[in-house]
């Protein structure tokens, strides 16, 4: 076993998570690389310090090149703003450092080229933060359609849908305004991930991206909301299978939408977020009168859950999902080898978020 | 109450459904006009006469000109072929008899255009069969909908969704050719018509229409498909409000996958046709900790359901749907008034279909 | 195909599902015997005479004994209170007429006791009226225990929960009054009957009887409830395995809780009487991450579901399960032989009941 | 924030469990006392040593009294078996130290009153670990049952069914051997420790406790298995209120069949770990139309939740409830006032194990 000094920049919501989940990842999964919880970055030195002492990490700095340059930070973890993703990142890997990026990889396209220019002209380990595709369910799920169980894929339908701003009175904040955190910018890269992850490359799409709710509460009035609160796209994967992708934020009871539906030629499968632990698959095979969709309840037998539990059926949650990335992402580093999602997997994602904009607005077919 | 004699075309899948309900309709909702099983016409004298013997019809006969006029048929059903149903129609109209035509209302917006004026010329009642939409749950939705239940609504997703032809080593057969037997001629007038009655005109779309298995064994070697498999569209609806239809029969796994789920800014609402007894609703009121999608299980309190049971939740079928229509269709005889859908409801249908054909084929939106 | 008069004894809730079921079952099951609705009684000519009208019946009589005794009347259904089964069926045995009965068989186990005597002496085909065993997914789940598809049973517990007497402030009404109208007395011979139909003989039982809301609200003050709200068992088979029935009327929530699940060394098997169109069945086999309940949704491949409809997944309801009833009942007088639930199987439950409340009182096993 | 000295006896199935979670609770719940992984036990030096490196401990031993006595330990938890509890725990509290130990707290109640005992004597805080109960959803039971927000309780049925020994040729093991290691012995704790939470103490019960597999096979033929298989009890809590548990292990298709439900005069509770993410309410209220049961999702708004995430609906798994239980247990410390459920908590629940193995033999109620 080898320490590695783990550097985050960012202490909200996604810096938090992975803070626990380098806490945690060497414990339950014995991995060979222990992390060490060495420097944290926030934007204030007081809000940096609170962070480092109620996570556990060494120092905290509110400087983030000091954090990438830092000996002893020997990977970078990026959980702040979007805009913010791609300067740390060129830091990074100009120092030839491993970096885990969160979703979405870049602002738009030209960010995430840099990107991965950046990391590939490195060779450093590089890894996208899509963490629900990580559940031992969808991991499942992927092995599945891999290996033929459902034989050929015929149709694909994904989502990822939530409620926080479906209630057209709540007041505008930040995320009204600018496209990177609008659904399409922040929510559907989820899904899009999902589906690429699923289903291999989309190479056409045609879409619609809409903001349901026009203006919003502001302190002295209505405010004008400058980005998108839901969207849908056809597309077209490579394979030559048809689908659809919904994100929305504006779907009211909605909690964890995440969600995909599968049909094939010998089975489908169907998984939603709201019930991570399980996964209903259809296999058309053996007599009629016993066919129907199985609730297969996640345990060891599938694909990242042993480590948590013995016993199968007793759950993996969110924070779950960051552990196991955080493994990948050590399990990346020590074998020298970028695994899934990589940058250039991130950068995918950009790309068809790029293209879905300009299919909404020139109400065509875009190609990819 | 007054006796009325019904004559029905078609003895098969549809035409005993109606025949079964015609002879139930009475006892179940004690209708004013109790119907009698006058006569029953199919293609071969044979087969007519065996069903009338089997559903309990006074005559049979393989004229359906016969039926038509018959002094003592009073009301005509059609359950024939789509390439059937315009000049039963017409010569049912001409006669100044009320007429209940199996869904799809014509082949095409022709057919129905020509129903729709000799329905309307002859001031006879008339009535498209879309039985799914008359279900205890979805009529308490478009109740719910209507009364502003869930506010504004924001997205609508339909779908409906079998197997019957999944598997690409089924043979081909006669519903393997020809538009109207297709998936958009035969199944999506389902969810289309599902989608206008809870959400009112769709003004533009886009579609994709396709033919999953090119192919499929015949009795000399592989015969060509020359319809479509499954299809999706995204919808504008007259409300502005965007939504999205799939029907598919290649649906690995769906039985009877007519399902909805519809958006709204104080709630949501779900259904699911295989489970039609319940409806699933969400309120955004009340604290958060309490809120979640209530499942509904439909009892008396709910439109359709007390005539056949006393008990809530002990259920109603596929066959219930069909004696609620008759019940619908003999209390518009009565009050000399047509209901939802007539066959101007049924002729928009038409029109969506055929703007998703368009559509498809242009790579476009089309407007309606 | 032969005519048979039948005549119904009650026009209230079961009098009226019985007799849609006649109006129907012959069009929806082909049946050699066709029923002609010949008779109706109730208390009072008037409301007899409303039944007969209202369902279609020929005649109509205030005297259940000139409507057993008519000669048009081939076979009785007795759908009025328990209290008026006993001497209806042994007045129609006296005329060696067919005789349905509806639940509970007699009162208490003397009024079975007898019935069944009656039944036997004369030869006559006769039936009691246990529905809910009817529907495709409990006939299937009789089959899959009957076949040993899931091994050696080792577990049963099943319970019939609704919720009409929950709220204690539910005015006391004659359902509060007399055993024969109470949860033992009129719910749980449905549980019993399901749980001798799936397991065979009970041998011996442990229960507790218990009112739970021991006064209600009556017109001048409180009235005492003289019957139980609720009652469980412990109760082992002649198998030798070991199970549990619950039956309640105040089950808060609860409006079809009639369910079971069936643990065996091979399987498993649940059913919801709140999505009758669905069984879950587990089955030990195959790898371990492809194992779990499968949702059934019943269809033509299952028991008593085709002749309602062609296509899987459409559903039945609850009064497709009296149709079922009204074939089987056919059935059985056309081959001269009395099927299961008999008199004899009807008078069964009350012995489990008798053997109940014996055990609630002296708080002891009590053998059977 | 204060370090505190953790010394674990046990590195196996909950050794690492609790490992993993002190590793994790400071960063999730910002808790005051700061867990540092001092000292592993387990049997031998070199699985004590490999469990030091694998969960990140600073020292091992194969004594766990030397664990016990170690200055540098604070506070002990024993994750060892049942055998091993007393002893243990004894020697902590003759030091004053915080005990917490796994369920069952002693192998019977006489280990367990001893137990009390010496904590009571030491005046250390203690708790014993029953994981299941701490779930947000089952948290929130508990407070909508202590609320009134179902009004007064009227039934309750609690379970805890797994399937690992339901299949009759699984080979005898150490699990089969001794009654502390039977289902009564094991599982049955959960589902009682349960039914106590939510419903407080049990006064009187009867129950069956069997063997369903009397041999297993073993190297050298047939195994005599000498504990039980599955029981049942019918309950009386000292509220008055009637209920039902059962535990199994052979309860086939069962992963994690932690399960109960609760009616009440005002509405309704259910839950199901094999979903353990949300919880089922009935309430009630408003209009019929409109009642049934709401699926909420756990989220920020119920306990426990907020700390492993903002998002709700984002689930927790099996791990974050032993996480829960470090914070508690912490908090515990730091307030110096032990918190449910304590050992006395935990002596309760083997006092209801030892009355229904009682209950079992004399066939006959049994009063606590
Ligand atoms: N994978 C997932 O499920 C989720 C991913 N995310 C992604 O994680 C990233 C962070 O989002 P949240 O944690 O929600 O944001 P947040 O607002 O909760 O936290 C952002 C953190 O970044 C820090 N920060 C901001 N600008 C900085 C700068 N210039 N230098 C150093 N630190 C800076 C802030 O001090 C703060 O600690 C985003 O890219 C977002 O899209 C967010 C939520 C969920
Ligand atoms: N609402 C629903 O759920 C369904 C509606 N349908 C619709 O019902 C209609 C009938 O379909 P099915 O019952 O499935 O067909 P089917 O093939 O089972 O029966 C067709 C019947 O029409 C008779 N027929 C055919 N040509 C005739 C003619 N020229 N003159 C007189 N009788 C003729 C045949 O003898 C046969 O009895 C179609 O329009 C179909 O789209 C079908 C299935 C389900
Ligand atoms: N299988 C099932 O799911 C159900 C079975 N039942 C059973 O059906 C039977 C009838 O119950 P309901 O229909 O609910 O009762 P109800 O009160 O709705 O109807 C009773 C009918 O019997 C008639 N009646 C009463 N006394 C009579 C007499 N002496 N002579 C002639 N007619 C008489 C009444 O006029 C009335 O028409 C009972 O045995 C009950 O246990 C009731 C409900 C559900
Ligand atoms: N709360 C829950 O969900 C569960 C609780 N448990 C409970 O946890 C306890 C431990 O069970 P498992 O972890 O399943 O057992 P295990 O067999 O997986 O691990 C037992 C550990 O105790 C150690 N040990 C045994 N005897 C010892 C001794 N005399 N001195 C020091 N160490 C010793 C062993 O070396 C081993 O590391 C039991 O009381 C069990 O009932 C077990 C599983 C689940």
């Amino acid at each position: 076993m080898t320490d590695i000094g783990i550097g985050i920049v960012g202490g909200g919501y996604m810096g938090k998570a992975h803070a626990v989940a380098y806490a945690a990842v060497g414990a339950v999964f014995e991995t060979t690389l222990r992390p060490r919880l060495e420097m944290v970055c926030a934007t204030s030195e007081a809000s940096a310090d609170r962070y480092r002492a109620a996570f556990g990490f060494a120092r905290a700095t509110s400087d983030w090149q000091a954090l990438v340059a830092d000996p002893k930070v020997d990977a970078v973890i990026i959980a702040s703003p979007q805009s913010t993703h791609r300067a740390i990142a060129e830091a990074a890997f100009a120092l030839g450092k491993p970096v885990f990026c969160e979703k979405p990889l870049g602002r738009d396209v030209a960010d995430s080229q840099a990107m991965v220019a950046a990391a590939e002209a490195s060779g450093a380990v590089n890894m996208t933060g899509f963490n629900y595709v990580r559940t031992p369910a969808t991991q499942e799920a992927i092995r599945l359609v891999r290996e033929g169980a459902i034989g050929d894929i015929t149709w694909y339908r994904g989502e990822h849908t939530e409620d926080f701003l479906a209630d057209p009175d709540a007041p505008a904040t930040w995320r009204c305004q600018g496209r990177e955190t609008g659904t399409m910018g922040d929510l559907s890269p989820h899904p899009i991930n999902c589906a690429l992850a699923l289903m291999g490359p989309i190479t056409s799409l045609n879409a619609v991206v809409e903001t349901v709710h026009k203006t919003r509460p502001g302190p002295d009035g209505p405010v004008q909301v400058t980005n998108d609160d839901h969207a849908q796209m056809m597309v077209r994967f490579a394979s030559g299978v048809m689908g659809h992708i919904y994100a929305s934020r504006t779907a009211t009871g909605k909690k964890m939408g995440y969600a995909y539906e599968i049909h094939g030629t010998r089975g489908s499968i169907r998984f939603d977020g709201e019930d991570q632990n399980s996964l209903h698959v259809y296999r058309a095979e053996g007599p009629e009168a016993g066919r129907g969709f199985t609730r297969v309840l996640t345990g060891p037998a599938h694909p990242n859950y042993a480590a948590f539990c013995q016993g199968p059926g007793h759950g993996t949650g969110y924070q779950d999902q960051i552990i196991i990335e955080a493994r990948d992402f050590l399990a990346a580093i020590e074998a020298g080898q970028s695994a899934f999602p990589t940058f250039r997997d991130g950068m995918e994602v950009n790309r068809v978020v790029d293209a879905a904009w300009t299919s909404s607005e020139t109400r065509a077919w875009v190609d990819l």
